[in-house]
């Protein structure tokens, strides 16, 4: 199937297949380079390989600790040896890590050739892969370096999921439940009944996602407004990330933090943007059945506060928050005080 | 004066002054932030310092060694410590190195906030604060990583040109000279007789290269065919710039490097794109008046073509030249053979 936007086609197939290399062959380019992680260069590069007669394959280490300026640096001199050129092709077959800093490398390097996305995490296909957000971590400040830059195509492969631990598959489920919080009470409805183990309709559920992104990203590019409901959860979220890559032996994921941060902020958005309890519950009930309570006791406020007055989305200096106004409903720029943040820090930990 | 682009308008004007200030005044940044090398510093800032109420001031040492991923990051780590955010604004005050790294640092912190060009040397004044090219050196590959990205205006202080060495104002010089080559017999005819060390016309020397600069990039920003004139002289240039880098004690400055590479690739015009012995001998001997010799016989050609093979106009691993089929018009995309650049580098060494 897929899906059309302005610049550039989103495929969802089962597998890398003749529709890939039917687009490529309408394009013309010198040089394709496929960065992988050493995950996805044993369970999805080989379903790849076949298909491209001559290319050169990068490999880095997985995991977000890698997506720094250093491992950055490390696929820049990659390119470079290699002769990348202005009509390259990067194609980037990974979770949200490979997808966001192939993206930045390939928007950078020599300022700018051509990429496509080939997410294989459910988080990436959902998320990572649409809407032109492409970065890097700088220290332990996540995306902090980047550029808005749209890809040539997306390709989504959902066999790809199979390969997927059902820890990283539940983590981005957590973003699928968020586009139905934020845009249609109808979609929050359907997919808060799946059961993630048996489902087998991931390519509907990944289209219906993929079209309220792309829906509110189009009207949106720059995030100078709309975009920012699809930081509902984020703020909070992003921060209690930071926090866990920093001490936990086995750190939260990026949707296991989110999904405390959605409770969190849907106990904000009941404070401060009109969410009903009954919602407020709802919601949480829902995440709870999906994801595990975390022991935020030991997360100090005054770090979660330093990490959130980083966040992209502040201005003047005040934290900005995306809030629920109902479900299916998002505010954006909200300002919230710091006693609310305590106290939705509580309410989670109540839980 | 004021050169009004589609998307940002050049102010030339003496020093900063009330044109800047008005320009301040009708934008709303949150915070300020000045980006200087440790001379401009000492001899630029203190004329904008009073005009701007309260910023912050980011220092990096001179040079464009310092053009670097690592110098960069510590300007991402400064704006991030100081929360800079996307409503904040980079002035860069220096030369190319300055406008070139401050303008990528602004361009990917929190995925681009605003900035404005400074310029402080005739260099940048002419040439690196038009055209919205940012960018870092990667090791010694000049500008390979970057962004295409507009500031939100320049302002160009002439009275700075004070505030330079002679050696600097002749490297700058080189540029003014090119556009002459490139676009315009009549201002090459102008500026080819200017006395650099009595020359009061500044002003008006600048308005006109900017003028010229801005409307080849107007019609091509993204380099994809005309912008390329902008490049003779600097395929050869920028890889006799990178080996002096490498080997010399008082390496070249770019425009000395670009005043070589404009001989050799005159002499390259003159075999491959019309461009007539009675021109290569003028330009020869305009550029020798105004530029060392420079001995080039400790150059080895392997070298100079590995870094070739580098550049960013290069397409199917083939060199791409920009030559001149007459004095004020420029071709580009031009194929010459190893033996060409060879035979131009020796009549470079007979001068």
């Amino acid at each position: 199937m897929i899906i059309a936007q302005s610049t550039y086609s989103i495929f969802i197939e089962s597998k890398p297949n003749a529709v890939f290399t039917e687009w490529l062959s309408t394009q013309s380019y010198d040089q394709i380079f496929i960065l992988c992680d050493e995950h996805t260069e044993a369970l999805c590069y080989p379903a790849l390989a076949n298909l491209i007669p001559e290319h050169t394959i990068i490999t880095i280490p997985p995991g977000e600790s890698f997506k720094s300026i250093h491992t950055c640096t490390a696929i820049w001199e990659e390119l470079s040896s290699n002769l990348a050129t202005r009509k390259s092709l990067l194609i980037n077959l990974g979770g949200g890590v490979i997808g966001d800093m192939g993206g930045f490398a390939a928007a950078t390097f020599k300022r700018g050739f051509d990429f496509i996305q080939m997410p294989t995490t459910l988080l990436a296909q959902v998320d990572a892969s649409v809407g032109g957000k492409l970065g890097i971590d700088l220290q332990d400040l996540k995306n902090l370096i980047g550029v808005f830059k749209n890809p040539n195509a997306v390709f989504i492969c959902t066999d790809f999921l199979q390969t997927l631990p059902k820890r990283q598959l539940r983590s981005g489920f957590a973003e699928v439940l968020k586009h139905g919080m934020i845009y249609s009470k109808p979609y929050w409805q359907q997919v808060s009944q799946i059961d993630i183990d048996t489902c087998t309709e991931w390519p509907e559920i990944i289209a219906q996602s993929v079209r309220i992104k792309s829906a509110v990203v189009e009207r949106d590019p720059l995030e100078s407004g709309l975009r920012k409901i699809l930081n509902f959860g984020h703020t909070i979220g992003h921060a209690i990330e930071t926090i866990s890559l920093r001490m936990d032996e086995d750190p939260l994921l990026h949707g296991e933090a989110i999904a405390i941060g959605m409770i969190c902020e849907a106990y904000l958005s009941a404070q401060v943007a009109g969410l009903t309890q009954e919602a407020l519950t709802e919601i949480t009930n829902v995440l709870m059945r999906y994801f595990e309570h975390y022991d935020v006791s030991k997360i100090s406020m005054e770090e979660l506060m330093e990490i959130m007055a980083q966040d992209k989305k502040n201005e003047q200096q005040q934290i900005r928050f995306s809030l629920l106004e109902s479900i299916g409903a998002c505010g954006y720029d909200l300002l919230v005080t710091e006693q609310h943040i305590h106290d939705a820090l509580q309410f989670y930990k109540g839980l």
